[in-house]
């Protein structure tokens, strides 16, 4: 990969996702169907970066999920350490504490992943302090509003991978999604009502 | 490895696969058995790359197909997002969709791997749209038409692996099978009814 | 990671591991909240290392044993060659032997982690001889009493990993974790009665 | 690890494998347990290369074993295609077919390494044409006769690792040991009766 194969926007510039008007726009490529998603990020979570992910982890959690009577659009998990690694959301100072529920927004995936940005806004619209949004069956979105956030975000990596912020936020939210399907094949819960 | 140590033909100087003309023919080694397969891929659907693994979740694949009462030479899954990284078939345009369902035909294997020639040609002949095989107990065949082809398939890690688009599809479709052994584990089935 | 993101301290100085008086205090960063936690097995166990982590096996561990009707907070294997790689207790001579059972006390964790303290060390105390404290739904602390005491506990990969000796306790502790999951998948006990 | 670091001794001139004569024995360190063991594989089986690991997979095989109502001492595993890299045993031409069972006996731990020695050796006279050992809730010794018997045997992979032969062989055991796991969880037999 090389810089003129990386496609530039403005931000500022885009009225409509879906048409865009792009600084470097590569004539031999095609632009990811993902666009729209990541500006859906950029815009109404001011994020910094947003990462797409098909997690086999991420998948399966979605496929759980799927196969439960009840409440199957939203991965839910507590008294995890690990869960203090995310932010509150979005504007909010500080991070989940240990006995804090994350919870992830799960929305269906479509034939055309461009068609996936009204069901992801309408996610974080209903989940505001989100980070992530799974995709049934697809994999995951994750965003960090800032470089400087997303590092704050995964303090406890941050001195290893330092120049990865980007990477770090999934790395942590992927080490959950594994954990968690491990604890499903050990009969453990997710939800725990520790104090 | 070094480059002498690779045996070189001229596809269209093959008449009988198993009577190669060698270009180059390292008197030290001796061919491996799969030639006569990849000869019937670049062939029969001209590949411009042929792979061939023992991966893992390739057997176990074949394992679990096995003892299902019907149906076990075929591996099906469908309303997986990965699923889109494979093309439509042979000389056809586009990729599969996310609700399309993805078939690999799975022969049975023999004690000589030249053996399994008749039979994967066959397969290839029963389900003209296949871009792999999977051989019971023992693994997988992969190719790709073209370089270009290849590359489309595998479009979503193109920019990351650049330079080794041949290794590419045979990840891909490792992905779905480790994924589809775990669904198993969990209780999950391969198809589902997604509109 | 560069030596002025590095804290430093000089461990006969500390009066109150909460109020710490540093050599270096980069003024951009804030201390692990781990660091009265690594000062106890310091100053306790007169550790020439300490680690931390949040290893999946470890906190796998933590939540089959919280599953358990008694005996919650102990993890035991015996029986298993790699018990070997593990030093007989601080201040003693030599290594666990194949029967002897490995113990390491499980702490519950705490919202913020520098309130695990004060349970780390009544864990020490309670258990002498352990080099290693799980932290429920958290990871695993392990310490090695001086260097050459960690290379001899990790007598067996000292070789390969010969500039490594701090990691080595640990990875040696999380193959033992990662055994264990895999055993309860398999329906194995960790304790046995071998001679 | 540097060459001062590795004892050397000859061969021919070792009368007790328990009182070594060496030629080289570095003056900090004290030599493998495992020493006798090895002599054993060079002297009895004339191997070029012995390996010994602790593998999680080989340790897992040997507990399945040990719950088993009988036939505890014995891995057996057949119409598997990898088990085609194995050689049909000492002085024999040729390598395992398809349908061949590959048997790897499996000797009692014991609290010193070296004390396995008689029945390590046992073991060998019991399954002259084995290439591997396994010891139980401890690990696996495998070993070659010469490298260039040890490279056939590992024929698929000798073009891609061809300065590792010796690392070959104990891979292609841990493949299967790590297949024959998931089988077990997936709930398929390691012996059929194909063919």
């Amino acid at each position: 990969m090389r810089p003129e194969n990386i496609y530039v926007l403005e931000l500022s510039k885009q009225v409509d996702p879906r048409n865009r008007i792009y600084l470097r726009s590569p004539p031999a490529l095609k632009p990811s169907q993902c666009t729209p998603l990541f500006i859906a990020a950029f815009k109404k979570r001011n994020a910094g970066c947003c990462i797409h992910t098909h997690s086999q982890w991420a998948v399966l959690i979605t496929l759980l999920l799927e196969r439960r009577p009840a409440n199957t659009t939203l991965f839910e998990i507590n008294n995890i350490e690990q869960i203090k690694a995310f932010g509150k959301g979005f504007g909010k100072q500080g991070n989940l504490g240990y006995h804090d529920t994350l919870r992830i927004p799960v929305i269906e995936n479509t034939p055309h992943e461009e068609d996936l940005t009204d069901t992801l806004e309408a996610a974080m619209d209903k989940y505001p302090d989100t980070y992530a949004v799974l995709v049934r069956r697809h994999g995951v979105y994750v965003w960090g509003e800032t470089v400087d956030r997303a590092k704050a975000q995964a303090e406890r990596f941050v001195a290893i991978f330092n120049t990865m912020h980007t990477f770090l936020i999934d790395v942590s939210l992927d080490y959950l999604f594994q954990l968690a399907v491990e604890m499903k094949k050990l009969g453990i819960p997710w939800l725990s009502d520790i104090a």
